[in-house]
């Protein structure tokens, strides 16, 4: 993953156009991702799809002629979305233009201007203070005209016809935790989900933020219903412990099994009610949809003083920070796909587990082994009023001890499932 | 407010009497006031009213015949609803009828007898110890016969049909907290009321304690069911912080504004539970009517010695305290002014705030300021399940920002009133 | 009761067996338990009662003839329910046979086969390692062939068709806390019952552990539906405080009534959420019966060092600690007898108590008298939803307080029971 976050970094993502391509293009590597384009100008909701932004050059000369602000050096230098411009401007106006970081002098920070036309420059503290007064050229390459608006998407079915939404946004330039972070463990979460056996379906995207997932949600309403689960990910790579912001709903099994699975693993973590402030939940979590769509970062967006900076390279994301969150996504999709209710098949008393073999022969110890104890459980609370994971949180033990009890007591005939539920 | 309640100080109040009728006499000049007489006999609910007690004069004189308790220094002297006696009794037979604080001893406690018929006098702990043994001469000077009970009201109508109830008993005599403090306090909050666009209604009482509301809830039961919030308010005057006891409902609207005003106010407070023991909010609150009527005090009754003795003098009530407590009720009725449910035109996905000018233009920013938040709050959770209360707590906004961003979201006619919601 | 501990301490129980018989005919001196006899081979539930278990004596000799574990010197050195079995065996093979407790060298534990055939000793751990090497002779005189199941029932009915389920299992050989306490406490709280009038009815169960809770439930499922309240005791008579597991409903009124109790009591006590281990609330709180029945504890079972061994001997127990207990569960009954929902029979307004002699003639003190409060407290919430419990719980008042507070106020007429509830 980190390797690819090395290779993703330079291309120059936006909102739009030939980065984001490439970017899923090299993802199609990973996971079999399809690649949708849509028209500038197809109204989304209250959107409308915008003109597609490509830059090939831009810099700022002094009267000397030489590049004193310079694209080629980082992308981050352009204002992303900035309108093409070519002309010599005087300092004053020139710094009307520029974005700098008083507070990081040596950083170069990330600035957007998707929808109000603005050409403009984005500089070191440093680099601005050390222009002299004087004419300067400016230049901005870009082309900012109809085309498309650039989504990836791959679904994985499964049997029951609910889903989990796996969604990244992919409009970031050369900023590594904010966004390749996420959009390299949601490509290697679809590459590892896609060879196991599943229950639910599966729906990654890849979108630009906002306005991506304003499109999808606008052009596949009749997808809507069936995801049930989702996680948004984004800022997953660097040495931070693990954030959780909890969906809207605020107690979907998405906010269980996240938190469940943080707490069993002695993870150091948070969790945190839902804002509406923050990536693409702001879209699944809007009222008219309500999706159970958590968000997963490590240290939360703007927390760290890295984010939106040049100082976001793909040093300060951690190969082994990445490989936790794939794995903690892993670990959230395993319980997911097997929690459900079952139903006890002798709820009037215990059955005699010990004649199954399912219970110690010899009598008067202390206390249950954990395995007796998850059968104990699962038998208890198998009232179709509760599903394993309500049976592991109520018990305190590990969901996946739990979900072995059931399995096992199913193999004996002792569970079941209620009518109509998918195995 | 503070001049008003060393004006009204002096007049000897009870829960019938000239008194009141001069207390509310005065009141008219800063809010038209209605006085209201109610005959003796009358059934009010489980209640008869009783007579009415008038005093025009109270002492025991010494054989020498020096007044040695002379109601004419301090109104409190007179058991208040004192049946009249004139006669020449022995110390002893004296000492039955006197009432003292040997906790503080100089200090005169107020008693009351209006249920029993007894006559009396109080006194300071030193008065009574220094009563040689002899004959005395005692005479309470009243009258206890039938005539009315008095209470003033002001009803200030509003444009939804649902009422605030702002209630202050008004029978103690020469005692300034309590509850010349509360009295002053709703006749001061109903002149800016009647100054301000009402979506409520709001309704005044100035009754005696107990018998007063109950004869009001008696003769107006057809008032009773507009009544949607309440506050009783008694002993606002002292210089302790702020204390609201809960309605009986416990988390009704007038609950929560109450809590979210003291909290985002930065005011030390205390929020106590309800309980049946206390002002008016007994009979408000009893099972039969059960209005959402909480209690507004700052230290609560029988908290400060000062407490039904002769030291709750006005110099015992701050101006400030009073000032403080009536900019609070006005805040808690702005909220409950402003406090809806409306709908989010657009809940599918966000709105294109930028296009409107309620969003910054440059994106990339680590956080939003808090007006953004507020918009972004007001929309997501304006689903018709929440009112602007409820979106003020749980973003942890001050309601005026939250109330402010709904109006602009109004006027962008991204937020509308549910049918048959009075704007 | 602790007399009578030391009385039944060296009966050789089991889950079967004339030990049972014995016991519950010695128990019947206190109160008038009826002994039921149930088929060895009867189905119940997933369960099928087992061969009768007696055992005459046990012993392993060594070659010179003497007995090195001898079943007459304590019945713990038996394998409870050890097959009968006689003849010589070498060093190696008795100790496949053999229990001991290596972390307490001079203790005998206590362990059973109850439903694998097996046969077995139970030894301290310096006996086991004196054993020199040789040949030893075992014999365990005991029968295993087809009986009865014996169990104990004491029914004393109620006025109102709702009963009380005390149980305690009987099926432990020489061990005192678990569980003669629980046996004897049950009888003497039988007995107490038994002399006072019942609004509830009480059933008391001296059942064998697991199999006799399942062996009653299967045979009386008729009478299952009026066990509204229920109590399992076991480990009553150890010096810990008490420790009460909650029923799988967990806020049950017995639920709430035991630790209304503790509470009040200012006893040092735990109260633990349910769990499905434990002792016969396993088979009351299985999900098809559910049964509000929780489990009542002094130091919980495993947490004490004697617990199933030779050292839980009489002078394990400790009488005041019985007594306790006994106090304890009276006191429950006591709330369970009395918590029922009145009605306040003027709910406007608060009723004129003074008139009727239930209040203070002199007014103007700073705080009520407990017994006013719980007056108020009373009228208050007798709205129907509110049980006296409910109300107790809610004003922090004494349980016993509320009650004769309901008392005086339906004397009065001023409170009433709902239609059709049972006075």
């Amino acid at each position: 993953m980190h390797a690819l976050i090395r290779e993703l970094f330079p291309i120059c993502r936006s909102i739009t156009g030939d980065g984001v391509r490439e970017t899923l293009r090299r993802l199609q590597h990973v996971a079999p991702i399809e690649i949708h384009e849509v028209e500038t100008g197809t109204p989304v909701l209250d959107w409308t799809v915008p003109n597609e932004w490509n830059v090939r050059d831009a810099w700022v000369k002094n009267t000397a002629g030489e590049r004193v602000v310079d694209f080629r050096t980082n992308n981050l230098h352009v204002l992303n979305y900035s309108a093409p411009v070519h002309r010599t401007v005087s300092l004053a106006e020139l710094k009307e233009h520029c974005f700098s970081l008083p507070e990081h002098p040596y950083w170069v920070p990330y600035r957007t201007s998707y929808y109000k036309e603005a050409w403009g420059f984005c500089l070191s503290a440093r680099q601005l203070a050390a222009l002299p007064e004087g004419d300067y050229e400016v230049c901005v390459d870009s082309t900012l005209t109809a085309g498309h608006l650039t989504y990836g998407e791959l679904y994985l079915p499964g049997r029951t016809g609910e889903d989990v939404l796996v969604s990244a946004h992919i409009c970031h330039p050369s900023l590594a935790n904010d966004n390749l972070s996420g959009v390299v463990v949601a490509a290697y979460l679809a590459a590892l989900v896609s060879k196991r056996d599943r229950r639910l379906g599966y729906r990654f995207l890849f979108v630009p933020g906002t306005i991506g997932s304003i499109t999808w949600l606008a052009l596949h309403q009749d997808a809507v219903p069936s995801i049930r689960h989702g996680l948004v990910l984004a800022g997953v790579g660097d040495a931070g412990h693990v954030h959780y912001k909890k969906s809207r709903q605020g107690s979907a099994p998405v906010d269980r099994a996240v938190a469940h699975v943080l707490r069993q693993s002695g993870r150091r973590h948070d969790v945190a009610e839902f804002s509406p402030y923050g990536y693409d939940e702001r879209q699944y979590c809007s009222p008219g949809f309500d999706l159970a769509v958590g968000s997963l970062s490590r240290t939360p967006y703007g927390k760290y003083p890295e984010y939106h900076t040049s100082a976001d390279t793909p040093d300060f994301v951690k190969p082994e920070a990445l490989a936790d969150s794939l794995s903690l996504c892993a670990d959230v999709c395993a319980v997911l796909e097997d929690d459900r209710s079952w139903l006890n098949c002798n709820p009037r008393g215990e059955p005699q587990l010990g004649r199954r073999g399912l219970y110690g022969a010899i009598g008067g110890n202390a206390s249950a082994p954990e395995m007796e104890m998850a059968l104990l459980w699962v038998l208890n609370l198998s009232d179709g009023q509760h599903t394993l994971l309500d049976i592991a949180d109520r018990a305190g033990l590990e969901f996946g001890v739990v979900a072995h009890a059931a399995r096992l007591l199913a193999a004996h005939d002792l569970l079941d499932l209620p009518e109509g539920i998918t195995p």
